[in-house]
């Protein structure tokens, strides 16, 4: 079975690394940029190309990792062939293969990606998505040998489960950012969050994060939230402080 | 050694309770509400009250446990004496305490704290504060027994810290909550969250969030941040999202 990569960000590069390392193969990559390209080709073996036409077509699956906003535009440069074409991403339907070739889908592991970070794949939840049921077969092979957590899911239902995933990792970790911020501010190392994110993740392992909220936004104690208002001045903090407090307080009142 | 409890929420719960399984003899609790001050007696079998005027005045430490807002009225209502007292708040200053008692201080664990869920004590930060030597002495000693993870903090930097907390842990869990209940509507079960949450909470261990940061708003991937807006009607989810990825985006501007 050959593998051919089209992108080279964080997701592409622990995909494609990871698929090496259960053996199978990629047999070329695929970026814009040739620095890219040719850094993944390195770790993978493999040679690269920038420019979509001169992509192979003897491959059996070809994995799109690229931009929403490219990814139309690429997938209309490579030339149709027999592969299996699937695309990553939570936000972009299936149809975007549409009238460009025969058999297509969607493999979009839910994870957040570092190109340096390695991570468990076994237990990232991987959402599938096939134009035929034969593809689903194919696809579903496939995904078995990256991860324990798999399931078919449709488009649109993916489109909704990529933006709690927008929340769930990309907002919390601004989140974490801003409170960084403030330790810095102050001259307090920013490892003493630690244990507080730790369990503040572990918690909802056990009860859903509505049972599991604290603070003075859920007691709605307005003394502690007004002197948190005035200590964060005009910023964009302040708003952010003042939108998700409020957020907050209006759940508890529908419990 | 004698201890006396002055609440019976979250924290005082799960902190008179390690105290208690560490050999510390609670001789009292108070709560201004019967039922919760008979229910954490029973856990910690000791007597209770709840008339501030009534607290024993034989004992070693008082830790007080309240929300802020009736705090400095029941500071006011136990009778002066030779013990240590302590707050366990993040918010208030230790001068809360002065012209009340002759020895007093704070005892800050940073978490976050349930009463039905045990946590690792050990590795909790504690920040503390005392009015004398001799007291920052006492309660070094008692902290001790309680964390691996133990410094001093004025009362000016504590609150800087709190307001870190609080975005750091309520504001991450009402996060976790919006994310949840957009998978809810969808029918797509919650715990498929669970492993990109922990990743993010994992992630920053090894490197600062800033440079964890992953999703649309980073790349400024407006089609994706549109469509997302779009989804979200005209809720307060929709101002929360859009606020969080001004701000991611402005913070990678500045770097």
């Amino acid at each position: 079975m050959k593998i051919i990569f089209l992108g080279s960000g964080n997701l592409a590069t622990r995909l494609s690394l990871e698929m090496h390392r259960k053996g199978m193969q990629i047999g070329q990559v695929y970026s814009h940029t040739p620095e890219n390209a040719q850094q993944l080709a390195a770790l993978l073996g493999c040679p690269w190309t920038t420019d979509p036409e001169t992509v192979d077509t003897d491959a059996d699956l070809y994995v799109f990792s690229l931009k929403d906003t490219v990814l139309a535009d690429v997938i209309a440069r490579v030339r149709p062939n027999e592969g299996l074409w699937v695309h990553t991403a939570g936000s972009m339907p299936m149809d975007v293969f549409n009238g460009h070739t025969a058999n297509y889908g969607v493999l979009y592991p839910m994870q957040t990606f570092s190109k340096t970070r390695e991570v468990d794949f076994n237990v990232i939840p991987f959402f599938l998505e096939a134009n035929t049921s034969e593809n689903a077969g194919k696809l579903q092979h496939l995904a078995e040998k990256l991860s324990g957590n798999i399931r078919f899911l449709s488009s649109d239902k993916r489109k909704s489960l990529h933006l709690a995933a927008v929340f769930a990792c990309n907002f919390t970790n601004h989140i974490y950012a801003l409170a960084v911020k403030l330790l810095e501010e102050q001259d307090i190392p920013a490892d003493v969050l630690l244990p507080l994110i730790d369990e503040t993740a572990a918690k909802i392992h056990t009860m859903p994060p509505r049972v599991a909220q604290t603070g003075p936004a859920i007691r709605y104690d307005e003394n502690v939230i007004n002197k948190h208002l005035a200590m964060l001045g005009d910023s964009d903090m302040r708003s952010i402080y003042r939108l998700i407090s409020q957020s907050i307080h209006k759940e508890a009142q529908h419990e």
